[in-house]
């Protein structure tokens, strides 16, 4: 069923098990047990950081089906994006796990782009089980989108940091007792803001624009979820992004509205304004959420994964940095879990 | 419904409208008056060949809106992707429309990605009107895949022409009297070719693949069909899904089992074994296939788009290229077509 932009799923398409992997960088973060696996190695044992990137998604999905107590074979659907040009990291992924694919690109907001539209063909019967998943590696996106890494360019304070990691959440028509119940799919909304090493600003207004669209939708207060957290605003676009809320009458209670990319490191690592790439929200939500919910702490909760829709060859073309929000509620049947 | 990988649409999702915008090599063809608009210039009065393809998606956007008789506030999903790095294209057509945004993945079979998952989400309730489509620029492609045009590097006879152009359909739930009626995702096969100027046998057997998982899900022969298309195989490519094909026992008639990637230009064009780009099947499909369909010579088609999920990296990196088919079936009713 849809509201405006919402799905509204009434069949209760289910979280069947969920994983995250990261690399030291997290290893030394405040949710580090929140992790399934954490390499002590950016490379993983492979000679590119694109090979590593594709080996931490193929661990997710591994370990995630595997919770799930599932082989790959009972996966139907694969939808998988990540930030590498044409997405290899996901295709490379969906040729391992040889079932029908569907790529998507939504940059960061991929993870919630697969779990809405994963969420969506459970709910609507075209699917019994589905994998939706996600990658980011720091190094990998240095290289293709700033410099790389081993150069030691400079940063400003406003500039973030990419996940090294992976997330997957199996999606299941059979009940597991935390399930997803709606989706808000987000318009592309651009300010004109042109620097990458601002993209926190930048995806404010867009988290924004889909929050409201989401209250809108399905005429329901704040009080109604026990968290709402944006994908990787950091700390700069988090507050921009509070302040425009507040500005247009809706206010989010401070102890129960936080950003994904302010939470996976500590304060003292030198991240300036905090995380961001794919596996920002994919790890948060796959890991730390998704446990807290089991632990029964939580019993709703709204993940608006943002994106920098931006290419290198659009901004050397002077194009300023188009932005997308992608919101799914995840709720939990009286903080019973699933696996 | 779902049997196998393939989804069947029970509440026939309508095409409302479909268009196809060309370039100047795509006027010289024999398909050129099925397009809605050729453009003698290649830059579109842009000033990158990158603009100049988000022009023509912008433009086969605009145009299949104002078929439908709609406007572009009528769009309640906008699902689109292309061969470009973080499919900047599709992000900055999403933009103009500002409508809410799914971002797909499947290098030249996102067409037909973006008509099936489209075709879901009407045909579940989920939306009523959605718009696809797809785009591709030769001079965008060679770019970032081989080399800039301007170099004049030579090409072997299996190499493909990338078309310049781009396709979109609106899908509704108001009957038109053209309708998707199913659609079979494709898995990843990689068959271990490396050349990318040979994608048509690379995506042969991921063609064969899904055309076989199509027949296998539905129970349904060949002759069902009015007319099979893959996406862009080329001359060498078809020849080998076709031998393939009959190897396994699924024999298709030859007047009745062709390739977009065939049809757009004339023998004599130098497009070595064919054409091939996102623009391919979507031009081909949404101009010329529909054309005939509300012409009253076709009632049932399966237009199986064919991607090949490569990078310049993962080709750098000595990797082989993972290829996908997803196909779709469309029917018209008794020949009376949509707008």
């Amino acid at each position: 069923m849809i509201q405006g932009q919402t799905w509204i799923f009434s069949n209760r398409p289910s979280i069947a098990a969920s994983s995250a992997i990261g690399g030291p960088f997290e290893a030394q973060g405040p949710l580090a047990d929140d992790f399934d696996l954490l390499h002590g190695d950016i490379w993983l044992g492979q000679d590119s950081f694109e090979k590593a990137e594709k080996k931490l998604l193929e661990q997710a999905c591994e370990r995630a089906i595997d919770k799930a107590g599932m082989k790959k074979e009972d996966i139907q659907f694969f939808l998988a994006g990540d930030l590498m040009n044409q997405v290899i990291s996901s295709s490379f992924t969906a040729r391992t796990l040889a079932v029908p694919y569907l790529g998507i690109f939504g940059a960061c907001s991929s993870s919630m782009e697969g779990l809405a539209l994963g969420a969506l063909l459970v709910d609507s019967g075209n699917a019994d089980r589905v994998l939706a998943a996600t990658a980011s590696h720091n190094a990998a996106a240095e290289k293709q989108y700033r410099y790389p890494t081993e150069y030691g360019s400079q940063k400003p304070p406003t500039a973030q940091w990419t996940v090294t990691g992976a997330g997957a959440a199996v999606i299941s028509s059979e009940k597991s007792g935390i399930y997803v119940s709606s989706a808000t799919i987000g318009r592309v909304v651009d300010m004109g803001i042109q620097d990458p090493f601002n993209m926190g600003s930048a995806m404010a207004p867009a988290a924004v624009d889909t929050i409201e669209a989401h209250f809108r939708d399905l005429h329901i207060s704040v009080s109604e979820y026990d968290l709402i957290l944006t994908g990787d605003l950091g700390r700069i676009g988090h507050q921009i992004a509070a302040d425009l809320l507040d500005k247009h009458g809706l206010k989010l209670p401070e102890d129960r509205f936080g950003d994904c990319g302010m939470m996976i490191y500590r304060e003292d690592q030198p991240v300036q304004a905090g995380a961001s790439g794919c596996a920002s929200s994919a790890c948060v939500t796959y890991g730390h959420v998704l446990n807290r919910m089991k632990r029964g702490e939580l019993r709703k909760v709204l993940i608006v994964a943002t994106g920098a829709l931006l290419s290198p060859i659009s901004y050397q073309q002077k194009e300023s940095i188009p932005c997308i929000a992608h919101a799914v509620v995840i709720e939990s049947e009286g903080g019973k879990g699933g696996s």
